[in-house]
């Protein structure tokens, strides 16, 4: 048996029809018919090498949706036929104090879709069965790919911040994460104020649910929100006025960051000391936090806005990527 | 009458004898006849008006310990001869969100003892009641100043951040601050490793509560314990290896800072990000957190370690304090 992927053998390639067989099927395996595969800032990343963890040959994709194909012997939870999707993990240690305490997500051995092994920019993609998670009724398989990773990236501090439907949050960057940050706190109950440096959003954020739009190359506008946010999710990759932010927040409050910053943030302690407050951080979230998300999702209409490419145009699509251009999500088609 | 303090009119005097007079009782406030008064670093830092905050003539002294000696006409929940604590604060609105929800120490316009107002190295020092808390038995008055500054500034850490007795936590500092912390978390239950330059003071920590010793001036022994903490409390005025600190907790783990570091602190958000891990910090705690302190303390036979002088010596503790060597707390006898 084959898989047909797309990949490169080396960094910096464009992206090529490339075979590979998987062998046998694992016994906690499952095969996915690939039907959909967003496309997330972190191929990129990959692609390139940037965190130094990449493996070559190198088939991205971690935004999976598709149909179940084939289950291993011991799957007794899924199948055949079940529309399910995978994001950036395919496996973890099962036995760890993380694991068995239902924060796979953050077992120190955990395995990633397209870290030393193939991922969903393929026909089939293979995992273990406990990182593959049925869509609930009420989802378009043809959007839900990018929930898989850029969505349950946001909405896991969500959960695990304890934020509040009370809550004034506010999210920095609409685009891939962020809008769908927007939709989300929005469904939560928040007061939600966007942050951006394009005024041109500002009418597509209120139409996502943001309740304010702050032009986020004001410092002016900045300076006049502070001491009012319980939670700021920063979803950039950029270098931004942090201590602007800390100051924004409220006694108590968080600034939490989903976005690699290229430099070290750097604050005084002591607006911390004064106010209580938190700088975090945190990765893709556990099964348990995208089970929830689906459902809560899907419950509230929460979808990714999306452009398609089929996946023999991925090239096409990455290089719209890397200018920063889509609105907001791309999702290849297989 | 005439309260007998010690004072300085401006920045950088030694203390002099300083009277004034409070004109009548206000009808929330009580007086206490103060018996003792711990000298806190940030006695020092208001002397300097490091904070841009003092105003002179200036009394510090915010670790009281005495018995009322008169209480105003609403006062209904503090009698004549109490013996009490007042701490950093002793005033705040009672209105805003923060004062009606038992986080008085957050509000933004609570009164600092010894901002804009005379503090406890004094004979008498009044405060609105409701900071004025007093001593369980159990609790040895000459001992216990240090805790309603010093103390409360550890101990609201652990009920603020939610530190479980399961938790594995490094103290940072075997100072003023560090000697109490090693004390509550062993009390509390946590497997407790103290961080220290100074090697001198291992078996002290030891004996104090700690069940590890690490030398932080050791790279290599920080390496070491790489992912191993649920919780870090830094007590240190110091620039250290913060990030050291960060890959030394485990995951969703806290690096919490009580101390006002020199410069800001500086850190990449990757590792925050992986481990799910936070930066944060707090102030002097709340009236409620001051007495689940003090009935704590009292319960596990927790003291702060003190050396004392007379109030008339003052300036000579004061040139201790500056030179770093009470082992570990200074505590006036008036």
């Amino acid at each position: 048996m084959v898989i047909q992927a797309y990949g490169v053998h080396q960094m910096g390639e464009a992206l090529k029809p490339f075979e590979y067989d998987p062998g046998p099927l694992r016994e906690e395996e499952v095969e996915i018919n690939v039907e959909y595969c967003g496309i997330c800032h972190s191929d990129l990343s990959m692609l390139n090498n940037e965190w130094g963890i990449s493996q070559y040959p190198l088939v991205p994709g971690h935004e999976v949706v598709g149909k179940i194909g084939a289950v291993g012997e011991k799957v007794k939870t899924l199948s055949l036929g079940q529309t399910v999707g995978l994001g950036w993990f395919s496996r973890s240690c099962l036995t760890c104090e993380w694991c068995v305490g239902g924060d796979q997500n953050l077992c120190l051995t955990a395995e990633g879709t397209i870290v030393g092994r193939y991922g969903g920019f393929a026909n089939k993609v293979r995992a273990h069965h406990g990182w593959v998670v049925p869509l609930p009724s009420g989802l378009n398989p043809q959007t839900a790919g990018p929930l898989f990773c850029g969505g349950i990236t946001v909405f896991n501090p969500i959960i695990e911040c304890g934020v509040q439907p009370t809550d004034r949050v506010g999210v920095i960057g609409i685009g891939g994460l962020g809008h769908m940050a927007i939709q989300f706190l929005h469904a939560w109950g928040c007061d939600v104020t966007a942050f951006s440096g394009s005024q041109n959003k500002e009418q597509e954020a209120r139409n996502l649910g943001a309740n304010h739009f702050i032009n986020s190359r004001d410092s002016h506008a900045l300076k006049s929100v502070e001491n009012s946010f319980d939670f700021i999710i920063s979803t950039v990759n950029a270098d931004l006025n942090w201590n602007g932010y800390i100051l924004a927040l409220r006694p108590k409050g968080r600034l939490h960051f989903v976005g690699v910053t290229p430099n070290p943030i750097s604050t005084q302690v002591f607006p911390l000391i004064v106010g209580q407050k938190s700088i975090s951080a945190s990765p893709f979230g556990s099964p348990r936090n995208v089970m929830k998300m689906l459902e809560f999702a899907a419950r509230h209409h929460i979808e990714p806005m999306i452009e398609t490419y089929p996946l023999e145009n991925v090239n096409e699509a990455l290089e719209k990527l890397r200018q920063g251009t889509p609105r907001y999500r791309l999702v290849l088609t297989v």
